[in-house]
């Protein structure tokens, strides 16, 4: 069912993808879903659940370049088109259009969830779990993390707006009730993953800002009381040149509780966009201290679907479940698909 | 004593400026002071206080620009030189210079006190009140703001580093003893003012992150319970094309009660990194709400040492002080030294 390979320790599923655009309907009959990956993962009520990053746009015309945004009132699409041959229109990057001085993403994302009972064949729901609301969300939202601390299950993801990235975040308990809590970090901040259980006192959290002097994409670490007030900051882990992860860090899948530690499986790039997964262990009586980290990749983007795509060489995870010693590690490929692998936990330390 | 002119409101202290960097002794002998600015402002004892901004770098040597880095363990400067016809070395912003892929900062600040009678006349400390220490500060200390709370004075300031610039917190009670609360937010952030009296319960901030991907400097508006752990952040204002305030915008003084609300007096910058300053006012039970924001500049950069010195074009204030109805505001000139002008508390609302 799973497959090696020589050069990383991940056993790719045989038949990823598990989730493709094509499996996901979109939100509106003239529009298309481009995305469905970056999904967080967690278990519930003996199933496996994903909460997926899903973008979608409005079906293309030829000669123009229509784009969503969500209106911050009424939460309804509103469509921007621009003249392909603009001379103001830079349409470079895939992810996202410039035209003058004003960026604009290609595509907005909700969040939609997807479930499975073997944790490889998923349901999707027809219909969106979170939609973006309110006037830091215009752009989507992104990328959720999903935490299970007492009886919640909190939600983070990036809030994206001409504001910038900042980091929401909403709980449920059933996966049918949400409560949003608003902007728990202000911009620059993404990649922000909850610690399961509490050290000396404090819950903890990771995120990346980004700067704008030193270029600077680096993991912190916050602590809180209570979740919604975040405070004493310490910068966790760097970039390290001439590494897998020489450009930029992120948290990957919230971390997990282990006997050595506390698992955090990140993403590394490097000046070349090539993303692929790195682990560190933090100790569990004090996450600021990194106890162990791979000095190679413990996933590179290898296989064809992670090498091509809507933004190719990506391996991205936000989020992994550990099954008999075994981590089963759901990522996105090519910002464009949901794939699984799995490697023993006892495997990532020797990378 | 003041002086009016026909281009603002504000009224210029005749004897302008009232420190300059000649005033104050460098903190080695091999070292020169080029900057006494910035400064925080507040009443102790019946004197004046400014916490000035103090800005040092070797006495330069033909053929060589030598800066300092202080030492993240010893708290010592360590040196660098580059050789000036080194093709690798940009030194087009006299602030920074770039090495190859390296930022470094030409000079390195402390924060140093001053202390006057009658608000005009300063006696100088010879040594530093706040010096850098540990590995967020080892490019320095700067742009500080204070605010009485209780018994306390809460000195809010940029800390610079190879990490980029965030924001740390001490207080002091007798100006002698300092109580290191270490960072209060991670990078991108600066200009940090915290809010004389609770609203709703809460204590409030005004900050500044920057954005990467929009290149926003908007200022943001967060709340604590306790002053250490900040949540709940908004967007309180944001830039304006084709004002004075088109390209950047932060907070200037701690927010000030008057009858109206909370004044804030901010800075606003253009693209060509002319710096001047605003003024709004914020509700007092609710500090996300302007009531009233200034159309035009409260002050510009007119007199010639506000348009000549390091950093020329620029007034900038980190404080101001209430005396008989006018509003004496402290302020940096030319990224160089301090200045004092007033204007009536009732004059700002017709900007």
């Amino acid at each position: 069912m799973f497959v090696s390979n020589k050069k990383d320790i991940a056993k790719r599923l045989k038949g990823n993808p598990i989730i493709t655009p094509a499996d996901v309907c979109p939100t509106r009959d003239d529009f298309e879903v481009i995305g469905a990956f970056n999904a967080a993962a967690f278990r519930y009520k003996g199933k496996i659940g994903l909460l997926m990053r899903i973008a979608e746009r409005p079906i293309q015309q030829a000669d123009f370049v229509s784009i969503p945004i969500v209106d911050r009132t009424s939460g309804n699409y509103k469509i921007k088109r621009f003249r392909k041959n603009d001379p103001n229109l830079d349409m470079s990057d895939p992810r996202v259009i410039t035209y003058k001085n004003d960026l604009y993403l290609t595509s907005v994302s909700h969040l939609r969830l997807a479930w499975s009972d073997d944790g490889i064949n998923f349901t999707i729901d027809k219909q969106p779990a979170i939609w973006p609301s309110g006037e830091y969300e215009i752009y989507g939202v992104e990328d959720p993390r999903v935490t299970k601390i007492g009886k919640r299950f909190y939600i983070t993801y990036s809030a994206v707006s001409d504001a910038e990235v900042a980091v929401a975040m909403s709980y449920t308990e059933d996966w049918q009730r949400f409560t949003r809590c608003g902007l728990v970090l202000h911009p620059f901040n993404k990649d922000v993953c909850l610690f399961p259980n509490k050290s000396r006192g404090k819950y903890y959290m990771l995120h990346r800002p980004s700067g704008v002097l030193w270029k600077r994409n680096w993991i912190w670490l916050s602590c809180s009381d209570d979740l919604m007030y975040w405070g004493k900051p310490v910068c966790l882990a760097k970039t390290r040149a001439d590494k897998f992860d020489s450009a930029r860090i992120g948290a990957g899948a919230p971390p997990i509780v282990t006997e050595d530690g506390f698992l955090e499986i990140y993403h590394g790039a490097d000046n070349n966009h090539r993303y692929c997964l790195g682990a560190m262990i933090l100790d569990r009586n004090n996450p600021s201290k990194i106890l162990y980290r791979s000095d190679k990749p413990i996933m590179q983007p290898i296989a064809s679907y992670e090498r091509k795509g809507f933004f190719g060489n990506v391996v991205f995870t936000d989020g992994a479940i550990v099954r008999d010693e075994e981590i089963w590690i759901y990522y996105g490929a090519s910002d464009t698909m949901t794939c699984l692998a799995t490697m023993p936990i006892s495997a990532i330390k020797q990378c």
